[in-house]
């Protein structure tokens, strides 16, 4: 999408919310109707997951609100997180949302979800894929942290008609498991644990290895880039090696997870950026480019 | 109680949930009455603290919520948080509800804190038990995290009519002081801190040792549980290996503490359970069994 | 203040509760302005920094509803925090404030928000400083957990009347960059991290260090006391080591640092203060004193 299409559609959302003094929701569908209509195409097709249309807003709280308390954060919001940070190229636009919202998930931070969920959705996140994402953080994260994105996401996946056919099945038919890694993984864990938790080791096989990581509905690739970004969000540098590597493996690139952390630095500050560095520059450097 | 008994109860619980349209609280006072008529007995008689009823939800969110973003974790809601984890023996069910509050606290997850709140009520712990958790954890976890805690019982201990005479004296008799292990407390605290925060010293030395934990709400054993939960929670792993020794003098037994780290995969997420094992592991080999 | 002049703030303070049925804020209005007749000055006067007028309450909840749950919790807020704690020389009221609302905003904690930004602008923290403390906090605890507070101190700085003319300019002359500590810093990055995260490198010199700790509106003094408490709230000893030292080159005392370990115990938890310690102890140790 081209500098000045986005200028066009930054233009009509402008008006729409002069023009319209209904609620957020209905200014949305009024934008994203004009937008098609000057495109002629669904704004959001499933393809277009790298789009460069400027952040309308980097929280739920309005500019004004922002600005009451610190003129400064308005600005910062603007040139570094809206125009500068969400146009980097080093992640998708679609990747960098699903990042976000896992941070704000992780850190069981609901102010802003809701809005990030909706960005989540309009950027080519699949509603399948973002149900995913709040399943594999339940195991990640916590399940009270799960419940919490649950009474969100229901919220928005209602406003969006959102119903049982676009979510995946409780139990489908899962990937195939790669049998010499999950070997690798099972010696590992005994190594860390002996036979200190039983509990422990039996659901880290099942359900977490033997069936969630093989759930068919996210890709591998993303569930390391969901499981690599909790870790950061939360300063939980002692698992972050191996998952890295595992990311890595499932097809994430360096250039990509490098990224991940200046996405971690804004949204869940930077000393957890400065923990997750170090030991991902260790992670690059011990393999073969 | 035996599994038929739980079948019972279990089938009496859906028929009051059939037949009655009120509030939740009267569908669970309905049941247990129901309950206490079967069996001629009050339903939670105090030393009942082990019971395998199967765990009606394990959030306050509906199923039909969970299920509306995600079916797979209301599958595993049921699966192995319901009908698989809460029916370990490793644990009694009075434990594991300890446990679980004490994770939602010192994480500051108020979503479910009532609903656990009221599991742990139901499964044999007192009311007085339960105030003595949140006051432990108010040094443990932090004044902040206690007044959250503080605004969510105050709603449960009202619905309950539960009132201050079975709460606990705000300046009991206390235990009497183990004064060999408090002298080994002062030594080791002298060597970590030196002179850096006086301040530290002497609160740490009285309230905390000197008081909170000579207390006799709440036993050494249950203090320890609510201590190492509490660390684990949050990753806090430097100050684990001391009190996890401590809670293995106090009467915990290493089966209960693998167990405690089972429970904090799936309430506090799997990192955290995975940072716990290790420490766990290495002060279990250091012990004679 | 003397302490019999706080007797007597404290006097009329009860006396308007007493005879004061309306709201919470028009009895803090009446009680500034009693105190301000009596003193024939405006009470809380800039330079008026070290008053030891006794914390009215340790928590937005009530005395009665945290004895409702918990009588100790009562008294140990009277006797430990609010008559203990906040008396003690070796940290202003103010700095003392400063840190309770940075600790708040460092984990997300919203109940108890409000209260301590009101006792922090009555001790005379400087409602710009607040703002500054918030936009600071963006960047060292996340852009969600600055969004929770903006949204508490809009209704603070509203009910305050605090308008845009007592807030910082977005874009300030700032204050100048000392060339030699900031060449240090990015040699000690490109050490930690390579090339692992271009982007993190990029923000943090601008605008991290090149814009946010140039403002004026906050001292330097105060931005590293505000980030040494960050870093200590959520246990993220990492980086605590080089922004002490950082801390103590800007003027704060080591007898404040170790004050902020002991602020921390209280109000993050006696692990994370737990966590701090050793590291300030050898901090402390390594520079000439």
């Amino acid at each position: 999408m081209s500098t000045s299409l986005a200028a066009v559609i930054h233009r009509l959302g402008a008006e729409a919310r002069q023009s319209c003094k209904g609620d957020k929701n209905s200014m949305k569908l009024l934008k994203v109707t004009l937008v098609s209509l000057v495109l002629g195409v669904p704004a959001f097709a499933q393809g277009n997951t790298n789009m460069s249309t400027p952040l309308e807003s980097a929280s739920a709280l309005s500019t004004a609100d922002i600005q009451s308390v610190s003129p400064a954060l308005g600005r910062y919001a603007q040139e570094d997180v809206a125009d500068s940070l969400w146009q980097r190229p080093q992640l998708s636009r679609r990747d960098r949302s699903i990042v976000t919202v896992a941070i704000l998930i992780a850190r069981n931070q609901t102010l802003d979800l809701s809005h990030y969920m909706n960005i989540a959705l309009d950027s080519g996140v699949k509603p399948r894929e973002l149900s995913e994402i709040i399943t594999h953080l339940a195991f990640y994260a916590g399940w009270s942290n799960a419940m919490s994105a649950v009474s969100v996401a229901k919220d928005v996946f209602a406003q969006r008609r959102i119903g049982p056919d676009q979510l995946p099945a409780a139990s489908p038919q899962l990937l195939p498991l790669n049998e010499q890694a999950e070997a690798k993984r099972v010696t590992s864990v005994q190594r860390l644990l002996g036979t200190a938790s039983p509990g422990l080791d039996q659901y880290t096989t099942d359900p977490l290895f033997k069936d969630v990581w093989l759930r068919p509905d996210l890709s591998p690739r993303d569930r390391s880039l969901v499981t690599i970004t909790s870790l950061m969000a939360n300063g939980q540098v002692a698992q972050l090696s191996g998952h890295l590597n595992r990311a890595l493996d499932n097809g994430l690139t360096q250039e990509q997870a490098g990224e991940v952390i200046t996405q971690i630095a804004f949204y869940a500050g930077w000393p957890n950026a400065f923990s997750a560095g170090p030991v991902a520059a260790e992670v690059f450097r011990s393999r073969p480019n």
